[in-house]
């Protein structure tokens, strides 16, 4: 046998990522699905991600961020993988790059070699509004037929994908960003799909709607409790965009990750438990809802939150699909670390 | 002005690494005494590591691990970065790869983009034995003539380069290794610049030593209280290769970052403080003897321990050396992440 002491590294540009099938809503909830019920079978290694953030020259707070992922996924997909994602405002303000921008490694663990490097950027998006989907699956009353939604950025693009597979009886999405223009971006983008409502405000968006979903990068709650009457299920896929009062309302209280959510202190659900205010017995995590540990919703006119801060998990296994088709595809650029190591 | 939708990544592959000057054992020294004291002065954000360790297919002991370091640099440098990190003891079996192996992603926070993606894996084996240099330097007798060593890897092979630039008067290293050859490929690769002589057992190459340094990947403690008296210095750079009447013994405990020592409980030191054993009031952090605010050494007869665990804060420093340096000389590859991100 000859030695292989250079093995290949697959380099997946974001046109790559798109011709692998990143694209794919209707794959991505599968995945995303997937990846929680391999969590609840405890074959998902997935330490706390680690976070910095720093302030933004302009407006003082927090701005700019940089995140690690690492994640294992065993069971038949033994991979390892990190992904390292960034935000900054700066990018929203100058309009020329993404606010978010994220890069994925994938690992073989017996050559402690990577077999992949992509970007990330479209996967976060997906998978991130997939969660939304697949927690709305779960926790949502399926014949809903009114979504209100407030950020019509990259986040809210995906949800409108994510809803569009969820609710087979969805009529109408009422929507409403700061930038109007991005919401009208969007309902021409969708408009043969479904009818898309640019909203005035967030209350305009949200007040009546069976369903909310709010994925905006603000620090400050803007959302009122009474706004969610009507509301059957309300995902938080932002920070802190909703009042305590909203929090404290819900019937049942889900969350992705409540390692990750309980360790961030700025995070809203954290704060209030620590206040004495919540009781953390109530919050259920959505891997044991998708897994029948736990049952979430028992009557249909209850009002569910899902509080998301995102998962490696979904990224890896998202990144693992997309490696494996462009493999197939002959995708991507080959990329080695050496021609030969130096020292063995 | 024309928007630059299309940042450039610079990849460097090992031989561009090595161009761009990662073998230069002085500059690594002061690249790493140059964060630890810009560590004391707050300028460095390291959270603690993210460790997935997986049992070997064959030992059943831990065998695979992938580590996740992310960094943020403050001061004139300002730079983001991450390495991940990957350790699989089938290439130690196979020698068809290093043993360790690593990726390191540099980042502007600005732009939310990563500069440079190059291979590290000579960066650590480096940057690990110029922490070791450096606390030699700050720790040890520099007039020692003898020093030690066990371990014969790539990790002894720097340590060699290390401990040439630190001790102006070393006459002899002994050297143990399991596997002999290596510490003969060492002997015959330094025979121009200092008498190396294989011993015959860790006893043999550190008895007598005036500092002594263990580079090994056991997780077995092997090496004796009794055979370090001789010893001004010792450098523990494995997990937990001395026995724990030595560590008790030592007149003064120097360790890295207690911050990720003490969060690793199979690490030996953490485990000794959480049995009571140790006073970690004991536990002096380099960076603080580095910056002058504590002193180690007060008396030349005192027996030093360092104890180390590796820092991501000195792989990200080399790192950027690297990448200025190379961008300078127009070494690697450019990659782009996309031609036009599709969404922004």
């Amino acid at each position: 046998m000859v030695a292989n002491k250079s093995p290949e590294i697959l380099f997946l540009k974001q046109e790559d990522v798109i011709k692998a099938g990143v694209l794919d809503m209707k794959k991505t909830i599968e995945d995303v699905e997937t990846v929680f019920k391999m969590y609840a079978a405890g074959e998902v290694q997935q330490p706390v991600k680690t976070l910095m953030e720093f302030p933004d020259p302009i407006t003082k707070d927090r701005g700019r961020l940089v995140v690690s992922m690492p994640v294992y996924l065993g069971g038949k997909i033994n991979r390892a993988g990190v992904k390292w994602a960034a935000e900054s405002l700066e990018n929203q303000r100058t309009g020329r790059l993404p606010y978010g921008i994220d890069v994925v490694i994938l690992h073989d663990l017996d050559a402690a070699h990577p077999v992949a490097i992509m970007d990330g950027t479209l996967i976060t998006a997906m998978r991130t509004s997939a969660a939304s989907g697949v927690a709305a699956k779960y926790l949502a009353n399926l014949d809903s037929k009114i979504a209100g939604m407030v950020g019509a950025g990259v986040i809210g693009r995906t949800a409108i994908q994510a809803y569009l597979e969820i609710f087979p009886k969805l009529e109408e999405i009422r929507i409403y960003d700061l930038d109007r223009s991005k919401s009208e971006g969007l309902a021409q983008e969708f408009h043969q799909r479904i009818n898309i409502r640019v909203a005035d405000d967030a209350r305009q968006a949200v007040e009546g709607a069976d369903v909310v979903a709010t994925q905006t990068t603000t620090r400050k709650h803007f959302l009122q409790k009474d706004w969610l009457k009507s509301a059957n299920f309300y995902a938080q896929m932002g920070t802190n965009e909703a009042e305590e009062a909203e929090i404290l309302q819900a019937d049942v209280l889900v969350v992705d990750d409540w390692g990750a959510i309980s360790h961030y202190t700025p995070g809203y659900l954290a704060q209030l438990v620590d206040a004495g205010k919540l009781d953390p017995s109530r919050i259920l995590e959505l891997k044991n809802v998708v897994s029948g540990k736990v049952k979430a919703r028992t009557d249909p006119k209850q009002h569910i939150l899902f509080k998301s801060m995102g998962m490696g998990s979904e990224d890896i296994i998202v990144a693992e699909r997309i490696y494996q088709t462009a493999k197939a595809m002959g995708l991507g650029q080959i990329l080695k670390l050496w021609d030969t190591p130096l020292w063995v």
